[in-house]
């Protein structure tokens, strides 16, 4: 059989009938398999050791009849196992989320790109801190680390374990992975010291980390698959966001194109096909509900829709499977404060207003709207957002517009001249970009602008494990990027204050506001 | 420091300063290296994944002053290890022979290629089978596999720790080995299972098993160490003749050449620079000492020279220091006969003549020549040969001219027109080429055509982990040779039986003997 060694992929299945040992032809198994490979394509054909141990007998049994798995990298090939052809198994690989709160994983038939099943699971590592610093914290005392990664990857691998049983899949079929994380998080998920990644100059242990085997990172999946561990651009740019950047395609178009993902930290890329600039800074936690007292991760009763009959003040409240409220979240807070701008309940430095009239009720001295009664709620208490949980939106929402401001000056080009503006992460996803606009956290270009590209990072893992020039471009993403450090200095400063009011105090760049 | 990287090494050592890391240049410390080594020249450097877990640590704890030390396989480059820049360190490698019977470890300075200590020992695997053929069965039982490898390594380990403790040099400081060996050896030694290289179609699990980890083998060097396991042409054509063939420099000469290791397999080799036959045929065990009732391997007074009084028909022998004698090694077998032929003792078919005189005994109605009597032995019995021992020496000394004659006939060139016969193997070594032309064991050249190698095996090992273009030549000589398969045919019968006689049936092709 002629096998196709085609330039898509860069893990391949060939189907070998190789020719039985005979006086004639005394080559040795192992050589005997990779001659054939050679034949199929790829020179330099690495068999491990351990393959050299089992290799014989898996041959022989099959009668020579095989079908070989590999992966290429750095030049060569890299034999992953091989199965007897005798059986309908398919081969798969799963693309990985590595989110500090959230991992999805993705099962992916490698030979047909359909998606098989997904899963989402709270990351275990949340239990020991909930923020990336206590984690890095943590990690520097004695078995910090190792119990940090441990918990991870035996969480991982319970749910790679359900997720092939319940599509009835062999672990041993699951021949590759692709990581997308932040920095910190690849650093834990690979066992590395972050004890540099949060102080000065915040240096990773390594940009890089490359493609490594399975079984070295005590993964449930075939032993010598490789896993594929998005590189970093630094302490605070890291793979999820190559992968975004991936997933966006922004790399090949000819238009200059924003891409951001709103979270604690407010990541942005700007660029197009010729050149990157990427930053992050703090945005604080408040776009992600992580600081309001009602503030919570999205789920069942979470409030995600906001709207305020202007004339009445009443507000009307959606909550995610229209159950009871019993908080709010990220995207429910930028609904909630467009919406009490625009009735009036808010004035321009994002302070109550009179207007607010009985629903705001001062509790030890701190004003605090009521936004749904006690009556009302899931929890049986009322549910408040106080006039520091709007200030601390205020300072996010400023923060990631004063970002999107000194990057866009950085490179000469004015925001409004942008042409499209991706919204990278779950938590993008549900952010309705008017609101957003209203309180001045994004630039006002028209709504079609705004494309939201849902989990990016999964996106990207998934583009990257099935496809050999993906693979290449997150490299070549990685190394053409330039990172822009945030210098706060006296201009920085100046720009942040002036987008502390709602939506600006030079109100002419929100004509859409204004009106 | 500007680093030179030569062509002439596969393993270096890089002197490196690397700038520290900075807010101007925060590239991870992993990837800093990789770069620094980049400008030396290796484009492709791999870090496996233990190193990625430790090297920040070691960056740091030597303020980014290292030594690093890679070596070349496939095109591209592999971190071994690297080492604060503040000691005199030197690094070294370790070149085996691995012997079915003996095992010899040189320890090599790579820096200057000066040898610093070498060990000899026996292969502990004796005490589970003194023959190759015995270790294969025991292989085949349950643990026995495993068992013949851990008694080896252990033992390897055991001698490599005493040898670097003797030279005060740290384990991890030796940092890489070659090994040849024969096929059975080297699976044995990495823990093949050698159970079809007995059986037809005679098949190695592996030819080339190329470079393989030092911790993966579980060697006592440097865990990252490669070990440069020599590869085979086929079940009885093993890595050992490979280095024979590298250490006796044919593949670079115009002149055609024999190579002749001499044991139980008698294992040959004719070619020059442009090509290249093996072959290799049973001998049997009396060459080796392995038969005959006094015979043994080398030792303290085993007798290694004989000389008789054609006259008075009175035996002279020396033995190894002098000692009382104890028996006969191999080439003193080959000078006895040749003696007693020359003395008129033995006649042309290898029978004792009547003119042994009162030496001559019947024993068990076989006859026995007395060659040290009772007084004289070191064991306090008299030590004798008998026909058998005799017709042994001369069945193998038969195969040995056979398979001489059949290789140089499949390439069509007279035996007489070799003009260099270069013998490989310790054992060798000791035979006298006079004696062994007087039997007919080889061809009746001009006696300096006979050059003896020594331990090729060593040599050849010793070559490949020093120079990259000798690490290449292994596969070149692997990949050129042609192997020439003995059929036990009529014609194979018929120049075996015309080469029992002493020297030969056709006296013309030994003129020296003649005279």
């Amino acid at each position: 059989m002629k096998n196709k060694f085609d330039n898509k992929s860069w893990i391949k299945k060939l189907n070998m009938k190789l020719f039985p040992p005979s006086l004639e032809d005394n080559t040795g198994d192992v050589d005997r398999l990779i001659k054939e490979i050679n034949k199929a394509g790829p020179e330099i054909v690495n068999i491990s050791f351990q393959h050299l141990q089992t290799l014989s007998g898996k041959l022989r049994k099959a009668k020579y009849q095989v079908e070989a798995v590999l992966y290429e990298d750095q030049n060569s090939w890299h034999l992953i196992d091989i199965f007897a052809c005798n059986g309908p198994e398919k081969i798969h690989v799963i693309a990985m989320d590595l989110g500090s709160s959230t991992v999805v994983l993705r099962l992916i038939n490698l030979e047909n790109h359909e998606t098989i099943g997904e899963t989402t699971f709270h990351n275990p590592q949340i239990e020991i801190g909930s923020d990336i610093l206590t984690r890095i914290h943590h990690a520097a005392g004695e078995g910090g680390l190792e119990e940090l990664r441990s918990i991870l990857i035996n969480k991982i691998n319970e749910e790679i374990i359900k997720l092939a049983q319940e599509y009835g899949i062999e672990i041993k079929m699951i021949i590759g992975m692709a990581v997308a994380g932040n920095t910190t998080m690849t650093h834990l998920f690979l066992g590395l010291d972050p004890y540099w990644l949060c102080r000065e100059p915040y240096i990773p242990v390594v940009n890089s980390p490359g493609i490594i085997k399975a079984q070295e990172l005590c993964l449930s999946i075939n032993p010598a698959a490789p896993v594929l561990v998005f590189p970093n651009v630094g302490s605070y740019f890291g793979g999820d966001l190559i992968a975004g950047i991936l997933a966006s395609d922004i790399i090949h178009q000819e238009q200059i194109s924003f891409l951001v993902d709103v979270g604690t930290n407010a990541e942005v890329v700007i660029g197009n096909r010729d050149w990157l600039m990427g930053c992050a800074g703090a945005a604080g936690p408040a776009l992600e509900g992580g600081v309001a007292d009602m503030g919570m991760m999205a789920g069942p009763g979470v409030i995600d829709k906001v709207a305020i009959d202007p004339l009445t003040s009443e507000i009307k409240i959606r909550t995610i499977g229209l159950h009871p409220p019993v908080g709010i979240c990220g995207s429910g807070l930028i609904d909630l404060v467009a919406q009490l701008f625009l009735a009036g309940m808010l004035d321009l430095r994002g302070k109550y207003r009179s207007k607010c009239g009985s629903l705001l009720k001062e509790i030890n001295g701190i004003k605090h709207l009521e936004i749904v009664s006690s009556h009302d709620s899931g929890t049986n208490k009322e549910l408040t957002i106080s006039q520091i949980d709007i200030d601390g939106l205020i300072r996010s929402k400023a923060a990631m517009y004063t970002i999107l401001t000194t990057i866009a000056n950085t490179v000469n080009i004015p925001l409004n001249e942008i042409k499209r503006f991706f919204v990278a992460g779950t938590f993008g996803s549900y952010i309705d970009p008017k609101s957003a606009i209203t309180i001045g956290m994004i630039p006002d270009l028209p709504l079609e602008s705004y494309i939201s590209l849902g989990n990016t990072s999964l996106k990207g893992a998934a583009m990257a494990i099935l496809s050999r020039q993906a693979k290449k471009e997150i490299h070549k993403i990685r190394d053409s990027i330039t990172y822009l450090e945030l210098n706060v200095n006296q201009e920085f400063m100046n720009l942040f204050s002036a987008a502390k009011f709602i939506p600006h105090t030079d109100s002419t760049l929100f004509p859409s506001v204004r009106m």
